[in-house]
């Protein structure tokens, strides 16, 4: 059955996409390079898309692994285009959530891949289709069916776009904490259509949102200004402005991931606003408060202590806070929802920061702007009061 | 508490273990290369020659993966010898079999290693201290614990010391079949003590001899004048007779390795024996036929077909099968004891074949010596009426 709706609004020779509206930015890692294409329609060229592949012959075994929620909504429009575009096409999903990117879903999801008939080989293609727990689950499935087989990611939520999708991080949650179980596996493409981002749940473009400031913050202010000027036409899903926002942040992770593939070093600026964000994510159980709304009050917390440090000046904080209000995202306690007492218990916060993994060594790691927005450090010597003072501000 | 039992007949300056009859081979791999020492006494030295492991801090946390055979016989030795060098040193342990390498057990150990307090962190190393089975799963553990943390492999029996130890293959089995989850994850060093294959159970020399036997047939005839003017020393143990069987055999194995790491070309020469031996192993529903006893009696069927090709001439099997019986390895199912008849069924052997996913894109590949022994091409267009022809050969 072929469920394919191309909208083929602008199509060039030899199946290539061409419109001012699409966009590339390539991820350059040597040999395991990709390109990240971002445009209305994709969703439906996917199929074409992985024909041109360099390296890949045009046809054999595709797998979509997607979860409960998106296969409904773009499971039939993918498969189509894959049928189309020749290939033997089946679909594998799980059930949608954060609690299912476990070990049981990765064995359910591994030996239904791996039962197919025909079998699966090394020249099969998985599809990655749905937001950062399909991505980081379906990549760990591709990085180790048949010792690693190649994927494609198809995010289906801001926040895939311009995270989870670009990096080649992939893996599973462990019973003693999130992605410890995982392989560094580059996916071959990446394709995004801002045009499905309309089917988000609300509340959920916050979460892309905050890492979108977060990359402002750290590589260039610019891209602040772009956000600020456009909130409106973001939040309307503007195609255009979809597009190019999505185009600068993938440029941007992309750059620093191409420095850093296995985050040896600066890659850890990617972390700003998560070392505190992480422990009121994780100090509400998740899902009390979203990532989004932990990594806005993350980032304004590291800014305090950048500020106690004077590595920043005030402006530079209230510039934050008026792009994060922009964006409906938070800037104090206040700014949610009644908490129970233990999500800005201070005492808590600190037990949950000393606990992350990345903290391990003694003092837990900061990324801080330094002397302006836009640029970043690391810092391995914040002290535990400089943190309380921090978490305190937070809640004026 | 410190088990560690140091033999130490002869050490160099700055722990560099020194002898002459202690062995080391380079396995070319770019930046993952690594070398192969073997020796013996150097179960008692594997926390020493870690420290001296390029681009690693001298101590740090190191985790022992093994099972429960092998946790008896030298888990103290390695504990100790870890200890003394200034690891923080644990172990984790699983039943001993193949029937538990896979998921549960994956699982499980995973679990065990995650647990661990102090936490582990990306300097931690995993040491694979056991046989084929336990380097493959512990291999596969440190592929995706955080994302990948350096191992070490410490095989224990001849299988794992010249084949699996080797390449950096590391998996687990599935339902649908053997290996087929896993990663491509090469070791940071491998440490082989021969002295260790004195536990051995009886008869499991042989499945390492005929893996010596087919790299012989592959690469090198004078291994296998050595192995022939040798059989009674290693089977009698002798330490330096082993050691340079085994240097001999890892030279040759990881030189393949080193020309095609990831199985795109000439690593395929290792399956020469293994088309037909393996479907003979699947047949008796393992366990039955043991690995090399299959292997063998897949590479005199190998060599029918090349001699029906007028690829090798009689001379040819009439040497491969005075080794293999000088091996105790069988030439003719008539060598084992008698077997349930659709292990030598013709037709159910084709059938298991025709199943092996290296057999996926039509005609089974075959392996098959030209010219003469010690040289091998690859073959996929042999017919089943040449592999039913081999078959028969085994039977007279």
């Amino acid at each position: 059955m072929n469920n394919s709706h191309p909208h083929t609004p602008e199509e060039g020779t030899d199946g290539e996409i061409s419109s001012k509206n699409h966009r590339t930015v390539r991820v350059d890692l040597a040999e395991r390079s990709y390109t990240v294409s971002i445009g209305a329609g994709l969703i439906s060229k996917v199929g074409q898309l992985l024909t041109n592949l360099p390296g890949r012959k045009n046809t054999g075994r595709a797998v979509i692994i997607t979860d409960s929620t998106v296969r409904q909504l773009y499971c039939a429009d993918v498969m189509g285009s894959l049928q189309q575009a020749g290939f033997i096409a089946d679909h594998i999903d799980f059930p949608a959530g954060e609690e299912h990117k476990n070990i049981r879903t990765y064995e359910v999801v591994m030996n239904a891949l791996l039962s197919l008939e025909p079998p699966i080989d090394r020249k099969s293609i998985i599809i990655a289709l749905g937001g950062g727990v399909v991505g980081d689950l379906a990549g760990f499935v591709a990085a180790t069916a048949l010792r690693g087989i190649d994927f494609v990611n198809v995010p289906t939520t801001l926040l895939a776009d311009v995270d989870a999708a670009i990096g080649g991080k992939t893996g599973i949650d462990a019973p003693t904490g999130k992605n410890l179980i995982g392989a560094f596996h580059q996916p071959r493409a990446v394709i995004i259509d801002p045009t499905v981002l309309k089917t988000l749940p609300a509340g959920q473009m916050g979460n892309g949102l905050a890492e979108c400031v977060k990359h402002g913050v750290i590589r260039n202010a610019t891209l602040l200004d772009f956000i600020e000027e456009n909130a409106e036409k973001i939040f309307s899903f503007d195609a255009d402005i979809l597009t190019e926002l999505i185009a600068r942040n993938v440029a941007i992770k992309s750059a620093v991931v191409a420095a850093d593939e296995h985050e040896a070093g600066q890659r850890a600026h990617l972390n700003f606003g998560h070392t505190i964000g992480h422990a009121i994510e994780a100090a509400g159980g998740y899902g009390l408060v979203s990532h989004g709304q932990a990594v806005s009050l993350g980032m304004v917390a590291a800014c305090h202590i950048a500020r106690n440090r004077n590595l920043i000046d005030e402006q530079a904080i209230e510039r934050l806070a008026t792009i994060l209000k922009k964006l409906s995202l938070p800037t104090r306690f206040a700014d949610l929802p009644p908490l129970p007492e233990e999500v800005h218990d201070v005492g808590h916060l600190q037990d949950f920061i000393a606990r992350d993994k990345k903290a391990s060594l003694g003092r837990p790691r900061f990324i801080l702007p330094a002397g302006q927005l836009g640029k970043v450090e690391i810092f391995d010597d914040v002290s535990e009061e400089e943190i309380k003072q921090a978490i305190m501000a937070l809640m004026k």
